[in-house]
């Protein structure tokens, strides 16, 4: 049996896991045991992206020594990776020769934006479209081969409509506006965020210092879910507000020539909570009969499936979707 | 005559005046030349405006070595002054001392943030409330004495409801809708933007690795206010909603022990124009019977007003607003 890595990158911490497929059972793919690391950041001189999936490559050659000589291929799905890390087919490389100086094993590599390993893992590798509410926010559509629609991802100054960071600062705007005294409506967001980063005027030095602004952002998101789930009008408003845009971003990523199947995942959608109740009534209104499927797994098993399709060739480079690198199919 | 320091520090640049009082009459205040120097960012260490004010000073010295040699005084209005430089106090004593070391004279040294100083030269000193949208945007009421009301002025990601960064932030969110395919009205600011930053995809690599991220964003706000004046629906939307936030934050700072006078002020406020025909709107709405004044000077000639109180022994301490040190009233 053949051994694959998935890598997971993303702005709240980075996942590493062998996998192993069991049986010919298309979900037939056992992940082993979970190495963590920490989140990612951006610098002046770009995402620590590159640095992040090499050091993980060799803490898994480190913590299972005997199962790294059998791997096959390699799966990273990274936050910003066709944005902010220059030329992502480096990584590739990069990834290939740190196996090869590791183990001497030829394998192949394959290197994707999170929204292409969120997708393997939510739809098991089946066509339709997901939209992924982390740190980020990014909608996905593809068919695997020809079709390929990405929809937003953009961070939290640009768009991740929906997302933690954009909840956050959603969030946080509203809380400074009750400090002020111009809006009272962020009253208990203003408590909240008062226990989690002290006074207002504390708040700017936490974050503008910061490289991981996105993920400082995106801690607050859990004081805004937990307001609207205790009937907060204000918590409630932005929780709607976002599975709104989530389900607003999944619609323009479902390309018609792919089946109506949407998947939504992420840490920051909870099913039976506010905005997963929002997206669910959006996507409905937006496209009457799609169907929405709870994802079959996260990313990182997106990664690993990712993994095992570079390892058996079946997948291409489509930038600046999909890196494939190393020696694919060998 | 005496002749005092004025240094205004802020997101899209730097400038120092030498100015000097003419006669007897309260607008008798003469500026010399003008130096600009770079924008100020900030990075893991915090605000780089304590290096670009004691640069300014020396280069000051070293464009007028007579004149500084007569100084009496140093006003330093600084964006970020309260909440991301550690101790304020150390760059007044700093800026003391280096005064002392080019010139060999004991002076007065007020440091404070950017809002103290826009209120001087608006209200050419006089009580009320002012508003100042520049990169940021930040709404003070003050007499100078004993009431001092601070509104906003909180950073991008925070608020700066209405100013520059805002405005940027909200028109390329726009512009990524229009091109998502999620919202097409933001059709004209994705031309706007793409002519300014080149392809959507290019544009996060263009913001998230720089340290004037503000600075970046309130580039665009130029474009979103061509867009407005022009006609177009989103710009106009935008540009809209920057005046009411602008009012609605100068009405919470106009502290009701205060005269109703309020002056706006700062690059994005252009009398005549969507935004400003807005706030003037709004703030009449929100507070019938409310004076709007025109500007009487910019906030470099607020630095300079006031080095001359602190030259004076006119002006003391109040934190986090302005920083008083050196030898006052010497």
């Amino acid at each position: 049996m053949s051994v694959v890595l998935g890598i997971d990158i993303g702005g709240s911490g980075t996942r590493a896991v062998l996998a192993e497929r069991t049986g010919t059972d298309a979900t037939a793919l056992t992940l082993g045991g979970v190495l963590t690391g920490d989140p990612i950041g951006v610098t002046a001189t770009g995402s620590t992206v590159p640095s992040a999936a090499l050091a993980l490559v060799r803490r898994v050659a480190e913590a299972w020594p005997d199962r790294i000589r059998e791997l096959t291929g390699i799966g990273v799905g990274a936050t910003g990776v066709a944005t902010l890390v220059e030329r992502p087919a480096d990584l590739v490389d990069a990834l290939a020769a740190e196996v090869a100086a590791l183990t001497d094993r030829r394998v192949g590599v394959a290197v994707a934006i999170d929204a292409v390993t969120a997708h393997l893992g939510a739809l098991d590798g089946e066509p339709g479209a997901i939209v992924a509410l982390g740190t980020g926010a990014i909608a996905f559509g593809t068919d695997g081969a020809d079709i390929w629609r990405r929809v937003d991802g953009w961070g939290h100054l640009l768009g991740d409509r929906g997302g933690g960071a954009w909840i956050g600062m959603h969030g946080l705007t509203a809380a400074m506006r009750a400090h002020d005294g111009v809006d009272s409506t962020g009253e208990v967001l203003l408590d909240a965020a008062r226990a989690r980063f002290g006074e207002p005027l504390a708040w700017p030095a936490q974050l503008y210092t910061r490289d991981d602004r996105a993920g400082v952002l995106a801690s607050f998101a859990a004081d805004v879910a937990r307001a609207a789930e205790a009937g907060d009008a204000c918590g409630t408003e932005i929780m709607t507000h976002a599975g709104r845009e989530a389900a607003r971003s999944a619609v323009a990523a479902l390309d018609p020539r792919l089946p109506a199947v949407v998947a939504a995942t992420g840490g920051v959608f909870r099913p039976g909570e506010t905005l997963a109740l929002a997206f669910e009534r959006a996507l409905t209104e937006l496209r009457p009969g799609v169907e929405v499927r709870a994802p079959a797994g996260d990313p990182l098993l997106g990664a690993a499936i990712l993994a095992e399709r570079v390892a058996a060739g079946r997948i291409a480079t489509h930038a600046p979707y999909v890196w494939v690198g190393g020696t694919p199919g060998a």
